[in-house]
């Protein structure tokens, strides 16, 4: 079997018309990446190497394994199989169905070379919604696209169960629901849902080293639902579902109120964490304390995937593309996350 | 007519059972009080003052403007008429009905004393809603006991509209919505409601001294209902909401994505905030990011009164109550807050 140590990790070029092609190059240029192949566009990373003030070639690759071969000076980039080509030519910042097609292509392409065992994890740049929607890609995001790839490559007519987690170097956050309205997201919350949200996590957390990971469940409800005053779902669903996981030797504990458990869990100098992870039941509600101090440091890692999926915790900034000054940090703590849990 | 310069402030009590005696002591030995009145029961207090392990005596007056004519050393006290005493004999952190009625005839004094034109502000110090509900007072907060006494004394059959203010160094948020389930706040969103909260918004943060508020609305759902995709208040009841209120002269902007208003709205050094507030549509939209950093630092402002009350960011928390550790802090900032918005 192949060791996953020695696989190059595949970073996804994301959409062409946005940051996502210069923060690689960028990244790269800092030595911040290591090993790992970029799956995209050779013309979209030349111009990003030009947009980002950089004087350096390209190496295409016929394989990721290849990139023992590239030399050191050299941007290492694979370009999958039917990639559309073109999207050099497309306006920075412009909606274009040519360049969702082509940030497509390399998600599924860096999905089957992970599946089969020839790269050691995922890192995607940012895509945009509506030029994959133009494409004819009709996933609300990253996520689901991936779970459903990894669906049809495993053979399982369903996708595997996976949830968002959030993380910087303060708090860790799991979503138990994400792209769908306020509404529906409450409508959405079960048993179920949240039992096994919480054993994903458990696992999740324990491949960041913590052998019993501390979970703090939030409740949906202000004040966690002041004892059933402002909403029963914490004593009807969220009790019910953390009583489930702690009879299965889960250390998850609450539900707590949502305006305090995120503060409680922060880990910062001279303030310990008193919790490990923080299961959030809405995107919001655990977004919110994640971004708070800042995007640059958020990672997003997609748990419960058959393989290491991390990106960075920002969009495609079109208002930005092409001017060489995106931050490409959150982009590195991803790779770096990545490579840590891949142990690459 | 009076000059609210040379009025006291009063602070109430609280529960006798929490934190809220030992923290005004606290203050008040700091100098942090200034000329403040303890709106609270005398023995009360002198047991504060004992966990608290300061030496000091109280002077009660007979009405809070003969605060003048206390010495500096004494801690001054106005007992209401018709205070239930006794809590002092009432072990620390225990829910008492006959603490929760001493709790609510202080806040009852006070306002009778502010609307009378002979205090300058109200801060509260925390309450137990469990307390206050065996008294047989059946509000679910401060804020709401603190509408219907204005309204009492004001004679109006209806009790104001209020919004509630959350404000650190960094942040200041007011809410759309607040004590009851999500569920029930997504339906209690309309657009006279979010209107009302941006009137009162622009008039609140205003007294901050900011002549042209910059007020920023979070939407209700993940990146703001993502143009429809994930819930339509955005576009049904928020977007024209703000329509109609930059009609009026206000500088609303939005519905911005939940998940970064905040971050972006955050005032810290090197970081500039791009808005003087944001106007949250849930409690925990609102709350998670205020408190992130550490409650000790919020303060609670209720807006929409007909007098200035503060308050700070915290509850009773009975577990720490008598020991003299709790911290102050919050405390001596809604005091400080509630000066400079009464001009007092």
């Amino acid at each position: 079997m192949n060791d996953s140590r020695a696989l190059p990790l595949l970073v996804t070029m994301g959409d062409p018309c946005g940051i996502g092609p210069e923060i690689i190059v960028m990244a790269w240029a800092r030595g911040a990446l290591g090993r790992a192949v970029v799956c995209g566009d050779a013309q979209v990373m030349r111009r990003a190497l030009a947009a980002a003030g950089l004087q350096r070639p390209v190496a295409c690759i016929d394989s990721p394994v290849d990139v023992a071969m590239v030399p050191d000076n050299a941007l290492p980039v694979w370009q999958p199989p039917g990639l559309p080509v073109g999207s050099h030519l497309l306006p920075w910042g412009q909606v274009a169905a040519s360049a969702g097609a082509a940030a497509a292509c390399c998600i599924e392409a860096a999905v089957g070379e992970v599946m089969a065992g020839r790269a050691s994890a995922i890192v995607t740049a940012p895509i945009h919604k509506e030029a994959l929607a133009a494409a004819g890609v009709s996933f609300p995001g990253h996520t689901e696209m991936l779970q459903a790839l990894a669906a049809r490559h495993a053979g399982q007519a369903e996708p595997p169960p996976v949830r968002m987690m959030l993380a910087n170097d303060e708090l860790r956050v799991v979503l138990v629901t994400i792209h769908v309205s306020l509404r529906r997201a409450i409508e959405l919350l079960d048993l179920p849902g949240i039992v096994q949200t919480l054993r994903i996590t458990h696992a999740a957390v324990q491949r960041f080293g913590i052998a019993r990971p501390r979970i703090a469940v939030a409740g949906l409800n202000p004040h966690a639902g002041e004892g059933g005053l402002f909403g029963d779902e914490e004593q009807r669903i969220i009790g019910p579902a953390i009583a489930a996981a702690r009879a299965e030797g889960i250390d998850a504990t609450g539900p707590y109120a949502p305006d305090t458990v995120f503060m409680r869990a922060r880990d910062a100098q001279g303030h310990p964490g008193e919790f490990d992870v923080v299961v959030a039941m809405t995107h919001d509600h655990g977004l919110i304390p994640v971004k708070y101090l800042g995007v640059e440091q958020g990672v997003n890692v997609t748990l419960g995937l058959p393989f290491v999926r991390t990106s960075p915790d920002h969009g495609t900034a079109f208002d930005l593309a092409g001017r060489g000054r995106a931050d490409p940090a959150s982009l590195v703590t991803a790779v770096r996350m990545a490579r840590r849990l891949s142990g690459g």
